[in-house]
């Protein structure tokens, strides 16, 4: 895979908002707030999320065999009552260069293969003498929506598809690309993300390519450092403690898969003003201990990181712990992260990780993921950590003093996390 | 299930000899054979398989995504090419009528579902005001062909389309139904397996309900006996011998649950001209001494029977096999069978399979499925067959002297079976 | 096997009511009422249960590692506190002398293997120059008692050991082992029960084999038949209801392979006066319905039938629950049993079993396994059973009136079994 | 656990070229060895293995049911006739003091349990009014050798029993526990792990806890990280090269568990004269490029170091081996050990390792582990690993050039490894 993404990526992304249902308008009030308050701190990625080509789609459900937006060559485009600046064939290229013009980057999902509508109409490949009958691969169908089918690699005309998808979407400017139906469907679609990945390293233009959902299977791990740059290591993420909880077993796991260019993917970060349970808009019901946990975990891991929330309406609360510097500058800079340990101490179960930073720091993070106060002590001998150090914690700045030992208290469901520099 | 079926049904089905192309006038020269030679020994199903409705079928492979046949209900109909008397909208009525005008009985093959193509055109349901998109099931495909979606029985409609499709079978003069893509698919096919089961029960004609493909999953017995007449206990049978060596084992499984109206199929009869590997037509790899073997078990366990071969080219070895009388009257009238024992003797493996005959005649049927002749002793004792009785070997319709033991001499592959008689 | 047990084995047995601790005047006052009033029935063998070599058995619980009384030559023998009649090395001579005088068969239990003590104290064997520890199989215990080491027959030593045991049983007059700790430990002990059967077979003396504990795994069910005459299809069974269903399935998994010499074990009665939860005597838990049921499915299915209660405090009801001739008889004569159905009707699970009669007769046994009170209707023709039969029920001895079905009132948890003669 | 094994043990063990047959001569042959030449590089535990209390141990087999050595409390000591110094009951005092004396540490093997013979002879139990049959587990065997049954720690005098022989241990002077029969035996035996560690940590010398054999299960790794110093992440190890390709897999998993007090084993070191396959004494099958890729494995990974050849043998070869100043610089001080990538170059596997040594330098080890000789560059920007580095391959102590990349050739099995210095 063309490795570019040197650290693993930020950004925002239109899922857990508005599902299926997002607007050009929508997407470009987004941009505007990152553009005005996030970009600084590095988050970068505008991501118009699944069914941008659904002309009727309302919400996070889909519509069974909808119609769906389709140029002439079996290829989706948007639909225009959502994006109305994709009118006349222009396709992404007028949001595209909105964003850009922000100094954004702009991404899009798709799902694996060829509408079925093409399928069954028997429409005309892009540069080519096939027709999309020919390519359909007949047993493989997404199992949560009917928009596609899957491409057969052996068939002739499969690479010119596939080709001349990724080529409309450099065309149009994009950078990141959502794909989705297929980071856990391994083994069966592994030819098909193959393909895929040599489309977006052939199409003339740097992509990101990011994969969904999970979970991916963890046996595969060399394979998608190899053909992707981020893939999913959950199922959808959302505002409850259990998931939470979950993805510190995930994270541990992935955690030696990390590195540049190929980032095991901790999903969405639902916080500020999101959906909940698919409803009316309101508040993440994560508490505030909770959010600072979860994106520790996601910072030290090095998961991208994504904003689930509507940002035209970010309060101070959510934004401040989206601008830490000191947190995003461990999630840039963090090498060799893992769990060093997980055990219950005093009938509450803990769960420490480390990091080292490029200049020399040492980062310890402490999650209490029990249900009671605690008040723990850290002896650094135990974690190979030499003596002599300064320590600050990141979220409160404070320093901590320490000997040999650095004494933590912690909320349930929450965490500190130390950078430790030699004197 | 409607219960009519009192001994396992008999007949002759298209696939085996034609795939999914075979036409109208094929079947009723089949048919014309039957009649003439084969109807006084209890053959009489004249059973038409898959695609009847797909105009460029040409052989066992399926054209993927292929336009169907299908009239403005979202019902499948006969391709007028190959079968004319189909022509302004009559279906199968004539050729129905032709096969009960030589006293035959006329059955279709239909895969469990809706059309794809009635989904995509959005066509609408007879007797009903929603349409075929509304009951489709999202993420049920057959696995190896792209005729249909499954229904979706909580939907509104569905009950309403599978009635529609019966009530028009009945029209025709359908006796027996093969469906398809439903018996290995349990649980997942359950709820539609039930609806179509009343379908059949409800349409105002009797007509047997056979379901495919196999091997239908064993614990789920109990529901097959109630919502079908037959149900295939293994994938597609072909003239080699490691099947036939496997359908002992299946059979043992299943005898317990053969009886009046329930019948687990052990599928088709590949003998006489048959075609093998898909390839140009020839006669059946099966020795004959296979194919006793093969008829033996069939007719004791008793699975329904029904021909493969092209009738048209039947020679007299075949048309001897298929008539033995003494060993249709076992399948006819035998009970309680079951396998006895299974050991090697000498080095070849052996089977022993034991009924009872409700004339008070006991059957014992014993199998040499090794690879060498054989020559063994049965001890009636061991089998808790009293003394005292007269014998004759059903296939030569010789009398064996008895006294307490049966002396068998079989040649590898072979079968011998016993009628035993109270003097 | 030598197959001399042409009908299952009926007979009493200590272990339900006195566990590892019976005495040698408990099992002649056993005896005593047996032969004064059930060996007419049928009931014949006399079988003294486990540690009867162990002089400080007290219970059902055993004590580890308690020395065992045994000879000069490895061997274990009766423990004279408790059976006085072997003292001076005769063994148990005098107790099958008593039993034989009485016109029945006497039987013991053992434990596959070899004494540990006889291993660690490197004790030899009789008519060989091998030791005990020469012989032991290193890794082979028994997981719930510690008397003994599994023998390791690819040891020179090993045949000679299981010979002399069974010498010693010859020559003491039993007929009948029930060998433990084997049956559910296939494939591990198979080559140590072919051993055992060929020693048994080479004793000089007729003894019935019955394999313990259960459930023997069902895929070795034509090897049991080959090197056994029974074996437990089930753990230990009790007087609680949930055991009584679960032997359903069990028996109708292992209804084929029932027939003369080799008969799955469901385990024996607890009827009449046993011991509760291996506590103080009392009665059965089972209801007078439920010991129908329990007794009626033993007799269909053709299991072995074993007392496990304390006879001399036998009640009236009890005895007339033992000696019900017809049931015997069915037990006795019947063939080809198996479940017919097993299905809800009305909400309340029945179960159907149907076995003929060597005179011709019919049963068909009907169990209501669910909680409420029921009333069905039998149609004898979906049991192709023929029309015009006379029927009686066998518990009650009514006749019942028939035309194409018999109509049956059963009570939760009881059951009701007819006999229909061909008038 | 005590937690004073702050870099992971290194020493010697007589395991791979005795067996169970080891004598005090030997031993001490060896470890005046090990102090002349190897203790300066940090060489420091000699360990006596498995059997020292069976007279009659002749080689890697053992003799079952073999009479032990055993003292008046069930504790076995060492045999006499190996170990003469242990006469009169003085154990391994002697001998301890002589390795003290040498400035080395004195390890033994033990078996986890209590001697079979002391349960059957029912011998008492130190400071205790217990004895052996109350205490043993009476289903819990070793599969591969009779000397022990487990203690049932919910039994009083279980904890006595531990207590007492780690107190003899500690009298004798011991440094090093490799208690054997554990490690793969979770869970079955963690509640007597649990007892042991507690045994040791109590018994008032500090001693590393060494578990044995592998493979541990994964899971439990925070429990072995808790309970002891060291476990065995596989089977015996021997001079195989599957073996050797089998521990890449085995550490990758384990590396994140790495870290001080707590050490994942890769077992011993089988290099110089060593026993081949049991037989007469020879020199490892491993090449030297083998021997290289073992060691830097193991020493990257920071798997205990311990060497299973005979000393007294050893030649220049790998005596050099043994004692590389870098390499074992990257043993000691190395942290965040773990496996970057494995793949496919050019049709040849290779994988990469990195880890950083407290002094920032940055370790990079590359593996050739296919059949092929092969040339490959390394991307340091791929690795996170900074520009501007000096480099130092450690095996052959050559400066390489480095730019972006490093260029490395590698023979089929071979290894290079680097440290990279900021300059």
């Amino acid at each position: 895979m063309l490795n570019f993404t040197r650290t693993a990526p930020m950004g925002w992304n239109s899922w857990d908002c508005w599902g299926a249902a997002v607007t050009e308008d929508t997407v470009k009030k987004n941009a505007d707030f990152i553009a005005q308050n996030l970009k600084q701190y590095g988050w970068e990625y505008v991501v118009v999320d699944i069914q941008w080509y659904e002309p009727t789609a309302e919400n996070h459900e889909y519509h069974p065999f909808a119609e769906l937006s389709m140029d002439g060559h079996s290829r989706l485009i948007p639909a225009e009552n959502r994006f109305p600046s994709s009118a006349d064939g222009k396709g992404f290229t007028a949001l595209a260069d909105y964003i850009h013009s922000l100094g954004l980057k702009f991404g899009i999902h798709i799902m694996r293969g060829i509408p079925r509508q093409a399928v069954h109409r028997n429409t005309t490949i892009a540069d080519s003498d096939k027709t999309a009958r020919m390519i359909a691969k007949t047993d493989s169908i997404c199992k949560w929506n009917t928009d596609m089918y899957g491409v057969d690699t052996t068939k002739d005309g499969a690479k010119a598809y596939y080709d001349s998808i990724f080529k409309l979407y450099a065309e149009w400017g994009v950078d990141f690309i959502k794909c989705d139906d297929i980071a856990r469907e391994l083994p069966e679609c592994e030819e098909e993300l193959k393909m895929i990945s040599e489309a977006v390293n052939n199409c003339g233009r740097e992509m990101v390519l990011s994969l969904s959902p999970g979970p991916a299977p963890l046996e595969k791990a060399e394979f998608f450092k190899q053909v992707s740059n981020m893939w999913r290591i959950t199922d959808d993420f959302w505002d409850k403690w259990e998931l939470l909880y979950g993805m510190f077993e995930r994270a541990e796991k992935w955690s030696v898969h990390t590195g540049a260019g190929h980032w095991p993917d901790a999903d969405m970060l639902p916080v500020g003003a999101i959906l909940q349970d698919y409803g009316p808009d309101g508040k993440t019901k994560f508490t505030e201990e909770e959010q600072k946990t979860m994106i520790t975990l996601w910072s030290i891991f090095r998961s991208p990181l994504f904003i689930g929330g509507d940002l035209t309406k970010c309060d101070d609360i959510t934004l401040k712990l989206l601008t830490n510097s000191k947190i995003l500058a461990m999630h840039r800079n963090s090498r060799d992260s893992h769990q060093v340990w997980r055990r219950e101490i005093n009938g509450v179960e803990h769960i420490l990780w480390k990091a080292n930073n490029i200049d020399g720091g040492i980062y310890v993070a402490i999650f209490n993921v029990g249900e009671a106060d605690s008040k723990i002590e850290i002896n650094l001998r135990d974690l190979e950590i030499p003596a002599g150090q300064s320590c600050t914690e990141l979220w409160s700045g404070l320093k901590a003093p320490i000997n040999e030992k650095i004494s933590v208290r912690l909320a349930p469901h929450g965490a500190k996390v130390f950078k430790l520099i030699n004197n």
